[in-house]
């Protein structure tokens, strides 16, 4: 039911992902205006669908996840913890997403923080950013953690065995940065945590394809993102007015415009599709808002792809490596965390509510 | 001395700079090589030298600034404090002509932490980013600054009499943010502090033109402005390869080259210039290490231009606005900084290193 064009396209989408691709598929929402759509495909009956009264509205945040406990992300999280369904695909707005699922699904354990991962168009292949704004107000520790959620992300979703880390901060030497980033790189350098660690990396690194994997707390993390897709607009909307300039230049734009919208389109953040929620006990697929169908079938593929992949199940065996490296080798760098080992594979739910991505 | 092409490409922009600029300049470095490229213009007697025996290297730091104390920057920042100069610009290394500077001019009175304040290429006026990366690890009341700094600088470079401000976060809503900018934000929304308050603004805002100017820590707006050139870097990578495609293509991207070059020269970081390091005891351009002789004449009338506008002064009378709505309107927002009134004057000297912009 989230999304701005919900629930047309997004049950559009999910037809396609259900007839092309095979996946199989749950709605969640409202059953009369879902069947009336199924039935535009003639799908009445080859999907199941779970009423739900309520749906979050775009603009909610951390309070409607409390106050609509029968909304449709509430009741597809329910599925997840029933053992119905492996993962949730919302277009619904991104604060009230990882609010209720964070409340409904909780952190999975020994992780302290759920991060957003996001998949930049860079080439030969995608990299990607976490935390792209789930949490504010990270822990160095969190970092490490987003490395190992990283670190599994990109193993299912890029197929690579050891995926580099770079660390997202202000210059390429380990001592730059704030307390943060300097405190993240000491305990990502200092030891062996199944994460192949790069180093610190820059903003223009992002698309450069230097890493695989972005590590940066949510606030650092978003203002990148945002950042990145503006400029990207902007620079499409100079070019298409440098087009349009003379007669001469209307006429070379026309034999390129096919190839320019290519280019656009994989550029768009629309097209390159929403962010995963990783590190609750399931997978939460956000896409854009403004998804059309096509966006909602890749992100129900990638939905599909990632609880084949077992992506909870290999957050945690990473997440462990993190832990057993630190507490097995006591160095200067894991000295204050390893001084309270206790607390943490049972880390206290997090309290913060969840930035808008 | 500093730069990718120094001396000669730093003295022929300074030669254009005073020739067709009328900028009165005085060039600090080796003696005998100066003599030797002023020679070439004929210029020779015409601008004023100093001679410094040392010079930064381009990596070298905070250290460099002691341990060299007759570097062409440092003997710079004498003349500034003899009031012989108003204004340096160096090409040199960022973090060490900060550290250098901040050593040599001192923080001006009243100011917390200097800031790095960079020009993006909005249309149809610049916006003006600070912090691009002097200060990590800034504090509320040291975004509030920020905002002081930049507006002084907006009156000035862009000649407006109220400029607006923007606090660079996550997403639009006051509540939005971590602990740093939810306190800025009620600190800035609180009171009139002589500032055009514009509320939050996000990534995607730096190159809309929503406001004038954008505050954020160093960290953020470091990671932002990179992320900005390299987003910039790659799109019009993609725009000429996808022009190569065909013949067709090729034929069209004849027509329009003279036309996206002229784009791509306004985003191209080398050619809207470098920073200006604002809060000290006198005004520092920081030209890109890359700069050619055009940067380098932009620089000096950049610096030329703030000088006469009395910035300094400037800056001393915003920060004195935004002492005195704190201390005069005792809201639940400044209570905390309101305790201590009497350290804010004289706070002390940052004690972090600058970053690398």
């Amino acid at each position: 039911m989230g999304g701005d064009h919900a629930p047309a396209e997004i049950i559009a989408g999910a037809v396609e992902a259900s007839r092309e691709h095979g996946v199989r598929l749950v709605l969640v929402g409202q059953a009369p205006r879902i069947r009336r759509e199924l039935d535009r495909y003639g799908f009445m009956g080859k999907i199941p669908i779970v009423h739900a009264d309520e749906a979050l509205d775009m603009g909610e945040g951390a309070l409607a996840s409390w106050r609509k406990p029968r909304s449709s992300i509430a009741i597809a999280c329910h599925l997840i913890k029933q053992g119905r369904a492996s993962a949730l695909v919302s277009a619904g707005g991104t604060a009230g997403v990882v609010a209720t699922s964070r409340l409904r699904l909780k952190g999975q354990q020994g992780v302290m923080r759920p991060a957003i991962a996001v998949t930049l168009p860079t080439r030969p292949r995608p990299t990607i950013l976490l935390d792209a704004g789930a949490t504010t107000d990270v822990k160095p520790e969190g970092l490490v953690q987003y490395a190992a959620l990283g670190t599994a992300y990109a193993q299912i979703l890029l197929d690579l065995d050891r995926p580099s880390v770079g660390l997202l901060n202000i210059g390429a030497e380990p001592a730059k940065g704030g307390k943060l980033t300097k405190r993240a790189h000491e305990l990502l350098a200092g030891g062996s945590h199944g994460i192949e660690f790069a180093g610190n990396v820059e903003g223009h690194d992002l698309l450069s394809g230097r890493v695989d994997v972005v590590v940066a707390d949510g606030f650092t993390g978003n203002v990148a993102l945002k950042t990145m897709e503006g400029t990207i607009r902007t620079a499409f909307d100079e070019v298409r007015e440098a087009m349009s300039g003379g007669a001469a230049a209307r006429f070379g734009a026309l034999l390129q415009r096919r190839r320019l919208q290519d280019l656009r389109d994989r550029l768009d953040p629309d097209t390159y599709g929403g962010g995963v929620l990783l590190g609750l006990n399931g997978t939460v697929v956000i896409a854009h808002g403004a998804s059309h169908a096509r966006a909602i079938t890749s992100a129900c593929e990638l939905a599909h792809r990632l609880a084949a992949g077992r992506i909870v199940e290999r957050i945690r065996e990473q997440v462990a490596l993190t832990r057993t490296s630190r507490f097995g080798r006591r160095t200067h760098a894991d000295r204050d965390s390893a001084e309270t080992p206790a607390r943490e594979p049972d880390a206290p739910e997090p309290k913060e509510p969840p930035a808008s991505a």
